[in-house]
């Protein structure tokens, strides 16, 4: 049936309709009046959304391609990086700065399990290095990490540190200059409510100045960087994803970032409180932090991929199953970006329905009422 | 005045209304069953446009992002590699493989010349090469070069062919199999009518063969390729833009390639033949290969920035200026993707209007005229 759509993956995510719009303006030239203004707004409101006075650099790339920057910039062969590992995205950094002749030492956790700014302070106490690689927010288990103390425990032992905010920035806290990140990646298809297509990078003063002699020329920050400061791109900008970041960062500040924030953890306790009320277990951690994408235990005898097609071939609905050994094991129900309560309770609802098809043994008729009341009464810090 | 507004350069260029639909839709999820089936057709219809059997890979990236692609797998530091250099794009790549290590051999002609693919076989015997990295469409001079034919000197010199096809594909004729092209890059936002951010890279077994160990992630083939294969990029897709190329693709096969090259023909025949009854020189080639941009000296003591201020502040005309030692002293004139030989006659009157006003002599009320004369009568081989 040719019914409605509902797109409730951590990324690609809903964009809104004002975004859509601008897609669907004429191209004009990316050196003529008509775009300059739209990219110097852009730029700056990036700046603010990213919470740094540096320039934060715009790629045509997905985020890995933004994350590569920062590998090629960063990384020499043979130097010592620390990448910790929590999840799938950890692996494809640790993959991506081995690709590059990195000595990666690996500091290791389970995926599900969150990093220990100590387990950073004593490895780099152990054996020092360059930089730090952390996630901030592992959408593949719904973990964020305490960035803050991690980047407060590299830099107290002298590294640098290289934040993947791929899926945080916008949605969860990153205060790229207050805590001292000297990288933040991040990409226009999660939070930041624009089609994929556009990868960003802010960078310190410090990255900069420790840049090495590594091969490069598309990702280069130092070309990037000068290109930018004139409003004349290294490279044709893929100007209508401009637009739209544009007009969905416009969106993200004049709610206010402290308002989105506030909307994004009390979207990721309706989730919870929904998904625990139906009598599932959360595989994400149940606290505040976990406000980007919630990861669900299924009931033991059912798959979760069944889970995931149930909900898109009877309902219309996408979310996202597990990934690596969290295969069938987990489906994940995102809630950033262009995202209200109403989006959970459909997700929740549409569970239940499924679950219940399946046949699990869980709790009916309580999701949707739990999910209400944990994002309507509870206070935020 | 909030006028009506003409984008009348080399790229980005303009995009059709059904382009632009499409990429407003709203956004799927790159795995998911509304998605795929896009992604399966657009990369057929990319291997039809690219006259290729191969897999036709496609990057988040602009046009120098998927040549990068070219100089990460084919250059390892210190191999002989010759650049055919006749215009700024030229330049660029010799820039790029420079700075990837390769011992880069120049083969410089003055731009607005025509490689010669004599002079490549000489060179060639003279001190062999891995591969010979060409323009097709040099955009910044309006020269075509003949490739079939320089990629038969490399070819016969046991050299691989790297053709840099970003302003060419889908404008004049690219026969990737049956001329022997072993790398095709192009982007989205010229005759593909896409807006940028799609860079597009074929490549022949001999090319995959012979790639090196330069360190690479985000544009590595093999890694591409392999996803691909399953409709399963690497990394997200840019959905909207891969939506929009779909579209854009089923346009030019809908009119049909050898319509599509026709129209180009006659399209550069209009522009010159306009540019000429006014009493311009022209700086691109007056041959019918030259179907991509038309550069065209100004008269002495016009400054061709004033042409194309004139042009942009009172009348919503978009054209280019000169690049490199052509600022100043030529424009051009695109006519590549989304045009037909009203955007022409629209170009050469204002030009017309605009030359007048900063009080050059020129033939006046011919130019239209002629465009659309050598437009309608002439017949193409």
């Amino acid at each position: 049936m040719s019914g409605k759509r509902y797109l409730l993956t951590p990324g690609p995510t809903p964009v809104p309709p004002q975004v859509l719009a601008a897609l669907a303006a004429p191209i004009v030239h990316h050196r003529s009046p008509d775009f300059r203004p739209i990219y110097d707004r852009c730029l700056q409101r990036l700046r603010a959304v990213t919470r740094t006075k540096n320039e934060v650099l715009l790629f045509a790339a997905s985020g890995t391609g933004a994350f590569e920057s920062a590998v090629q910039n960063l990384v020499t062969r043979g130097e010592r990086h620390l990448v910790v590992t929590n999840g799938n995205f950890g692996e494809r950094w640790a993959a991506l700065t081995t690709a590059y002749g990195a000595d990666v030492d690996r500091l290791d956790y389970a995926w599900g399990e969150t990093p220990d700014p100590d387990d950073v302070r004593a490895r780099l106490r152990e054996r020092s290095a360059k930089a730090v690689w952390v996630v901030h927010s592992e959408t593949s288990t719904g973990v964020v990490s305490d960035v803050q103390a991690l980047a407060a425990a590299a830099k107290e032992e002298g590294a640098l540190i290289v934040v993947d905010a791929v899926s945080s920035l916008g949605a969860v806290p990153c205060e790229t200059d207050a805590w001292g990140l000297d990288v933040v990646v991040s990409g226009s298809q999660k939070a930041l409510m624009t089609p994929p297509g556009l990868g960003v990078c802010a960078v310190s003063d410090a990255a900069y100045a420790a840049a090495g002699e590594t091969p490069r020329f598309y990702f280069d920050w130092e070309r990037t960087r000068k290109a930018q400061s004139k409003l004349d791109a290294a490279f044709t900008p893929p100007v209508s994803l401009v637009a739209g970041l544009d007009v969905a960062l416009g969106l993200l500040l004049e709610e206010g970032l402290d308002a989105v924030y506030e909307r994004h953890v009390r979207l990721g306790r309706a989730a919870r409180a929904g998904a625990k009320a139906m009598g599932l277990d959360l595989f994400s951690p149940d606290d505040d932090r976990s406000a980007v994408v919630t990861a669900v235990r299924v009931p033991e005898g059912i798959d979760a991929g069944d889970v995931v097609k149930g909900l898109r071939d009877k309902h219309g609905i996408t979310i996202a199953g597990g990934q690596g050994d969290l295969k069938g094991k987990v489906f994940r129900l995102g809630h950033i970006g262009f995202f209200d309560v109403f989006d959970i309770t459909t997700a929740l609802a549409a569970v239940e329905l499924t679950l219940a098809e399946l046949g699990a043994d869980i709790e009916r008729g309580v999701a949707v009422t739990a999910a209400l009341e944990a994002y309507e009464h509870t206070q935020v810090a």
